[in-house]
């Protein structure tokens, strides 16, 4: 592969001072275009020690309009990065619509450095690349145009220019060979490069391989790519990629098989009123002593709330948190996006909120938004939400391997149910704000909502993320069924030793 | 004082659980109007040990509507917070327009340790406590109400809730006593606390002293006390309190006193081609590697570019930025706010983007728009724009303190220079987009600005964060200049040693 990278070719001074103007002009050009634009641009620059990865990142921003160009080097993880799943610190350096980030390194760095030292095996290797792979479609799908530069150089010059460079400047590397093991590390690095780059070489993110021996045909190479990138995105309109969305069993489209899950779950069972008080206080209790008993073994918990309107969310919310230390959780209720998240991919927004190790948080509402009011309103298109399944499921798969405890609440109740409590809320002074024409509107769309139901269930219960289906129309029968939900997934979770978390390169299982 | 924390009022269990129900009520009715103003709420809630501060925050939690509410505690620092000026922790955790934050302890919590401790001295406590209390009248003034509870014990009853925790309890807590120091510490604690109170209790900030020995008496004042006091906020439209807003001299209302600074500046200068060349090559090398010493050292700069249009901010800024490796660097354009940054006091989106430790930022226009355009053009009220002045200075002054070194720049040239750049652009086919009609409105109000941007320079040129007045009718000239002042400042800050920075209570100098 890297034979195309070792032919010789150089660019003359003249040269490079004739063209450079023009080339500049149309790059803040198309960077205007950009900027009036939906579309991001993630550049990416790798590739081999000493082939000025660092030169291309300035003259980039040298030849840019710095307005509109963030860049981020990933030097060191800062302790709130450690404490939440990897991709966290990507996910905060996602350029808004309309801009550009440049990525020193990215995702690509920490997977070859760990499989280079041995820390991760091919298998684990060929698992983040997959993930990688997932990760740069669905940001691509979402309208960001992801374009991979690597860097690369023949034996001999690299073994030259590591050479000149003193110590002190190699001490910032943590790749650079020493200098008896040169011969060796080299094609070692060509080859796993080569394997990342053939792993991850998509018609939707693309790898340029750039010679980089002589600097101004690196540069120049470079600049020409990225404007034409940015050109070809910006006058084509966008063709989402045909992709598979999931492997979960279809629905069956015939009308007549309309029997869901939910029509499976057993709304007539209750709960004493005795009973309730006195479980709800043995379990509040327990409660309690879970979650410090979380904080100190630094394992997050998720617990993510949807169901019917009415269906009683909130009681049930209440009863865990009314158990639990106020510095310990935080409930994340999710209304509409602001303007900077409408700016990003909608996951965007729930990765920022994604709590430090420890923290219990309790959304109200969440990311499932997606693939029920979004696909019923029809705010989200089909190809949106049906891709949403598996970035949901590729979202809390990174979350678990993190050592996040995820729980996942349907609160269902009968039609009958809702309309009495609709009603009650009318008549009610302080609960009157809690009902509007919206709520009757949604009501009218049972059954779509419905169907929206069981396929989100069937496509995103998962062993590592499980959905609960709670029958709610005996609200304290619900209650104690999510409490004890919750205290038995933290008890069997928290019992659990020397389970791996932040694992890098490698999957926890 | 706190006599009156000693009173021994208790309040019935079967009172409490009559007029509970209400309150509650009452709460969330207020906290749904809270939605709905500009008002945010800040609640501290601080008091001696034992007195239930966690209770009260989850009781606090158990009767408002979490949704609306976000609870902060001030544990440990991490290590991005550590990197940046103390108050970034408190900004980050300000709530937005409608909603409420409650904190645990606050920017209370260190000066009281640091001082117990003998960490800082009665000067220093005293310098936080006036640093204190202009940053709760700056949020007050913005629309914030801040709410402080006091929850205070008699020595006899702390003394047994002390020695009933177990070790492990208290082992959470910096400031629990030994048991063979309580009496000495008691005493102390109380003594502190009275000067701090007394210190920081204002008309706009009132503390509430809250007597702690019974729980429901303490639960039941704490929440009707919060609820009076949204309430009132909302009844009655915000009078900002009467302050005064410098101390620096009026400017003369007399307009035939209108020769201001930038009268006085010398735009005739200028700098030959070669000269030029030679010394941009000599000054950009020492600023590439005063930016690695910069960042070894761990001090962070700040760069403010403010000036008249088409006076050569963008051109200054690429000769800084081609200096130094793009990693070290951002450029912060400041454009309109978003949704979120419209919804916290203005100051809150710069606070948000200080940098870490050992970064260069350069602002493209900064947060002295609120004195300049937003002035000249309305956008801001006179006394919002007037009391900016001071705000800025504490600011800067924050950042100084935690090691941030400041420059500010504004770039001056004559009219008729401005007319011929507008006229170059208009001609230049792909600087056309650079000129807009607002540029040409902005001209016409060239008196008003100079008279702004006279008033900013006499009221926010510090020691610490002096302004530079380039003249820019010279482009050569002007850069040469910025260069060498950034040089320079640098040059003498990176060589002072044994800098104490992020120091607590205490200020640096």
């Amino acid at each position: 592969m890297f034979e195309a990278a070792k032919l010789g070719r150089k660019v003359d001074k003249d040269i490079f001072k004739e063209q450079v103007p023009d080339l500049r002009t149309e790059l803040l050009e198309a960077q205007r275009k950009l900027h009036e634009s939906n579309t991001s641009v993630v550049v990416i620059v790798s590739g081999v020690e000493g082939a000025g990865k660092g030169e291309v990142v300035d003259r980039l921003n040298e030849w840019l309009d710095t307005r509109g160009v963030e860049t981020f080097a990933f030097w060191d993880e800062t302790d709130e990065e450690r404490e939440r799943p990897r991709y966290w610190r990507f996910w905060r350096t996602l350029p808004a619509r309309g801009t550009l980030a440049i990525l020193f390194g990215s995702w690509y760095m920490d997977p070859m450095i760990q499989r280079m030292s041995g820390k991760c095996s091919e298998a684990d290797l060929e698992a983040e690349l997959a993930r990688i792979s997932e990760f740069e479609r669905m940001l691509t799908e979402d309208g960001t145009l992801i374009v991979k530069f690597w860097l690369h150089l023949p034996k001999k010059e690299q073994k030259k220019i590591l050479n000149k460079q003193d110590r002190e400047d190699r001490k910032r590397w943590k790749m650079a060979p020493r200098k008896d093991q040169f011969d060796e590390y080299y094609d070692d690095f060509e080859h796993m490069a080569e394997r990342i780059i053939r792993g991850t070489d998509s018609g939707i993110a693309p790898w340029y391989l750039i010679e980089a021996s002589d600097a101004r045909y690196r540069d120049l190479t470079i600049g020409r790519t990225l404007l034409h990138s940015i050109q070809s995105r910006l006058a084509s309109p966008r063709v989402a990629p045909d992709t598979t969305y999931s492997h979960a069993p279809s629905l069956p489209s015939d009308p007549n098989a309309r029997v869901t899950i939910l029509d499976h779950v057993d709304l007539s069972q209750s709960l004493e009123r005795a009973a309730y008080k006195k479980e709800l206080k043995a379990m509040q209790s327990e409660l309690t002593d879970l979650a410090w008993k979380a904080h100190a073994q630094k394992r997050s918990t998720v617990l993510v709330f949807e169901g019917v309107d009415a269906g009683g969310k909130g009681g049930a919310i209440r009863r865990i948190t009314k158990a639990i230390d106020s510095r310990l959780y935080r409930t994340i209720p999710v209304a509409a996006p602001t303007d900077e998240e409408k700016a990003h991919h909608y996951l965007w927004r729930f990765w920022r909120h994604i709590p430090r190790a420890g923290r219990l948080s309790i959304y109200d509402r969440s990311w499932y938004g997606r693939v029920l009011v979004e696909r019923v309103e029809g705010f989200a298109s089909e190809q949106e939400w049906r891709r949403a399944y598996q970035e949901i499921n590729e979202f809390e798969e990174q979350l678990e391997e993190s050592g996040v405890i995820i729980l996942k609440f349907w609160l269902q109740i009968s039609k009958e149910e809702q309309l009495a409590r609709f009603k009650a809320r009318e008549e009610t002074p302080y609960k009157q704000h809690k009902i509007t024409d919206e709520d009757w509107r949604n009501r009218e769309k049972w059954d779509d909502y419905k169907m929206a139901v069981n396929e989100m269930v069937i496509r995103t219960s998962t062993e590592y993320a499980p959905w609960t289906i709670i029958p709610g129309n005996d609200k304290p029968f619900a209650r104690i069924e999510v409490l004890k939900t919750v205290r038995d997934k933290l008890k069997a979770e928290l019992k659990k030793d020397g389970k791996q978390f932040h694992t890098h390169c490698k999957r926890s299982r």
